[in-house]
């Protein structure tokens, strides 16, 4: 592609685990540009003396956020901030008319009440979140396709979304179900913490906010959008040593049901979905590490009450940078799977 | 202890993950003399020619399997052996007046026509399957003291019953419980196969067998006996890079309840348990990885009308080679927590 | 590109871990369509059954080694079979005007008497040993370019050649050298033996043929060959669970030298090599992982006598399969980045 | 033991990889009672609630340093500090009249004007360096059977010394020697740093400090010492996710040498050495990982110019916490192998 037609892109806030993921897609992405980094907490630098892994691949200095620099140089701007950061800036992105990805849960669930409670801030931005478009590429292509301010689903919520909506929307299973997700810890940000230290992770594994989790709003408000179902949800997740977020979801059939059944859903659904695989076995994570893809796995019980539907995901790719790429393509009328795996 | 009075053991099967464990176990225990090691696959050697950690520590060889040998010398066998072959053993250990501890499965379901469907033959031994005692140290102590044929529970089971028996005797939760459990691969047995392969395991994470695993039947027996219930189970086991079993189950309160609720029935249940602990948070592998206990976590909904509880051991101590330990002392009237950690 | 146009690529021994990244990286090289796999081992499969991580990215069969099958429809072969094996079927792929791209051992050292001490067998075509390229490409560009049978350098090799060559080259240092390196085993190939067992690759490191390893011919014929010197070469692998190789070199200076000095070499040396790096602090193997880049580190004692050079590689990528693609891409005329990150 | 017999010990900075190993060997040491522990970072709280994993096996109180409470309640205190916080206490407590054993450097280099240079402070103690007893048991009992200040050898010197001094001090080899050893980042103690994340260890692996690790002078020191000889040392630490250390050390002998040579040497030094073994294969980390042992490997090259000796052990056991306390059993009287496996 001409350099000159390609998308100019820039990362906000490039120096975590999904900036640093959203850079390495982009700067392989065959019609894009990456032209901007910047990060909150260092000087300007070349991004790759600060991620010496990007050296000889990413020539680009990373500098202190500077909007209308960023804004002059970009088409699109993604966002990889902490929660409750982005809502400060995306609405200046898109006031300069420029396309914004958030990666932060900022513009994801349309009640706004919701934040104080999970994430301490009252919203400042109601007006782009009202416009905001939940950007789960296998359900939403056409609302992407003109979307300016794309929020980009969390990673637990795409692994459990995906394998639920075709089922609840085919009315096949109880609107109750149980998810235990476990996740890798680069889930939780790139910070200097004990916890994160590697002989806490490694060889360990450790369930947390069983009842609390801020994604539950999150995946709660996109079922009953999609489904118009009120799902009852206990999700679980885990963090252990894996390379990405396994979802094992429990769910009652509300008639009799068979592998080759819910496979047979899954088809009609995904038929069209390029990452999307289905399979009548467990998914099995090392499947998707790496990639774009999520795996889903069937087994019903014997009697044909009760099934068991395994998803799994690249927390940093699917659940994060790579769904973020999948949807600029679709916002750029690009092929979906244009620089992805 | 004089070495005369000391307790004098043998471990059949002692080259396997489980094996290593007794004999690191019972290497220093200080009221144990390890007398006896044997294995099916090797020729006679010195034990730590086999596992070279175990040089300057134990200095007895392992020999071929000789029912003989391993009856003059020892008080008490451990039978460390794949399933199905202990029970070709067992009966004439204890014909001969030895104190028999059972690492297999072959003991521990007394409904015999269980064994073909989950292990693929018939039970061999039925006799002595009705007198052996299911050996859960912590319901069981005044049946262990007395037994000569001890079932140890499975690794998954301890992990689970640990954490349902008080709820369920109790009455405090609806007898259908859904357990996600995620276990370290040293689970399987040590075998020489590809899905072991290192480059298989480091950072993936997978169910197998979600609705036929066969440590189910145990379970499910072992509940009934115990709590009175016919308890429904979906028992969905995983396979992880993590130093034990981490079981999250998922449970419906009867009654409206607390977290000082659960707590307070587990305090009444492990006052005298030296080796059960519990608590308000989710439990944590770590905790547990290296000793013989069992920690227990309690998180209840904001309701009070959902709770998850975690519960985690180490499969090879307290999952296995430990619980034996601690059946071996009871039996033989010693602290119950003599050599162990 | 257009499809007709494209180059048309065979993997032989396709199921193995080097022989997995060649149909990764070529499945999204732009200028190749993969045409034909093939695997001793299994029957005619889709390839995505035998590993499901290509399912929807790979959707060829993977078929029991067919020559004329093979030799009809691709242009260049590229052989991730086990030592020994290669030297059969080379030649005629050769002979049916393919060119072949060679993974293993078999062609790259000259002396054809040393197969037998470090293989265990006799080379059995040394027509073609003797034109073989050996394929540096940081070193050989010219002679890769016009190859018709490449024998791709192995693992350790690359990883100690590209640090040393130059510094030898410009006699900086005496030639007497001592590498320690240590190795992820999936360099040991994909085999279901305990040794590779998860539980005895996490946490452990052991060193392996320490005097005497099949490497060490290669390397000193390698070094004779482009430096002119006959090098005393001490070299001890080590398996680790890391992701990659990595070489720590100590090396005695000629006279005085700085850590600039060492880096002024690498840079005349290296300036139109896109894929190495190199630096005035330690290698570090994460900067590599996952990429076809060779890192170089530089540290030289106070008193300038003594130097420490640290090499890195992705041990299947710059250290098999990339390396194969980049001398693919130089010996069909394509940029030799093309498809590599 | 009678518990009014047991010896009182305490330990000065409790919470650390060190302290916290210190605390689970002591608690179960069978003539120990664990009577203080102390950290500097946290207010009084039991020390099972800092470390859940001792809940049920250590329940005292973890406090802020009390240097008269300490004293009162303690016959020996083992200090866990950071380098040159202990020299602000060691002395106080020999005033006291308690045994100290120094798990930091503070005291185990002799010439106390290193220490600005490797730790950036003068040392404050210069009295007590002086009669500190350097306490690598195995060449020096006596003198530490009598010490009342054990400086405790550093984890890297341990495993280099205990394979090197032998060689030296029979002649064998040339005093001259290269070293590359890999290290747990437990090394580098418990902090929150980006530097320590799990995402940063796992699959990596890094030299640092190839020419200036605070560690040599200690070495240097030593072997001349004990071996009355000037070593040149070439030192090369890495970090890696290993469980302990491993070092590879190349040498040259001065007459042709063979495997059994290096090992008759190795009997005769250590056959009274409960915790060092010794072999003709590499040695292999997991062989030692969680106990007290040093396991040393010997191979000669072909024409006996060249020996290649692999040393490792648990960096926290034998490496640090482990050796302390086999220190103390000699300091008291003990066997030296009590409570330590």
């Amino acid at each position: 592609m001409n350099k000159n037609k390609k998308i100019k892109a820039g990362v906000v806030g490039a120096t975590g685990f999904t900036g640093q993921m959203l850079v390495r897609i982009l700067s392989s992405h065959p019609s894009v540009e990456l032209v901007y980094l910047s990060s909150r907490t260092y000087r300007p630098v070349d991004y790759s003396e600060l991620h010496p892994q990007f050296k000889g691949i990413v020539d680009i200095p990373c500098e202190p956020f500077h909007l209308k620099k960023a804004s002059q140089k970009c088409d699109v701007v993604f966002l990889a901030l902490p929660h409750m950061v982005s809502m400060t800036v995306a609405g200046k992105f898109l006031n300069a008319g420029k396309k914004v990805i958030d990666l932060a849960a900022d513009y994801r669930v349309k009640d706004s009440s919701l934040y104080r409670k999970y994430f301490g801030k009252s919203h400042i931005d109601k007006k782009n979140l009202k416009v905001a478009v939940y950007g789960l590429p296998e359900f939403s292509r056409k609302q992407i396709a003109t979307a300016a301010l794309l929020a980009n689903p969390g990673c637990y919520p795409t692994s459990v979304l995906l394998a639920l909506i075709p089922l609840l929307k085919e009315k096949k299973i109880e609107p109750e179900v149980i998810v235990s997700s476990v996740s890798s810890i680069t889930g939780a940000g790139r910070k200097a913490k004990l916890e994160y230290h590697y002989s806490n992770i490694a060889g360990n594994i450790w369930a947390y906010k069983p009842f609390s989790h801020q994604h539950v709003p999150e995946m709660l408000e996109c079922l009953k959008l999609l489904t118009r179902q009120k799902v009852s949800l206990t999700f679980i997740p885990h963090v252990a040593p894996v390379d990405g977020i396994y979802s094992t979801i429990s769910v009652r059939c509300k008639r009799k049901m068979t592998v080759s059944g819910f496979l047979n859903i899954y088809k009609k659904y995904y038929v069209n979905a390029p990452f999307v695989r289905f399979k009548d076995v467990p998914a099995q994570l090392k499947n998707v590490t790496g990639t774009n893809f999520c795996e889903i796995g069937v087994n019903v019980s014997a009697d044909g009450a009760k099934g068991v539907v395994t998803s799994c995901i690249d927390n940093l790719i699917k659940g994060a940078a790579g769904s973020a790429v999948q949807n600029m393509n679709i916002m750029f009328g690009l092929d979906e799977t244009e620089g992805l795996i």
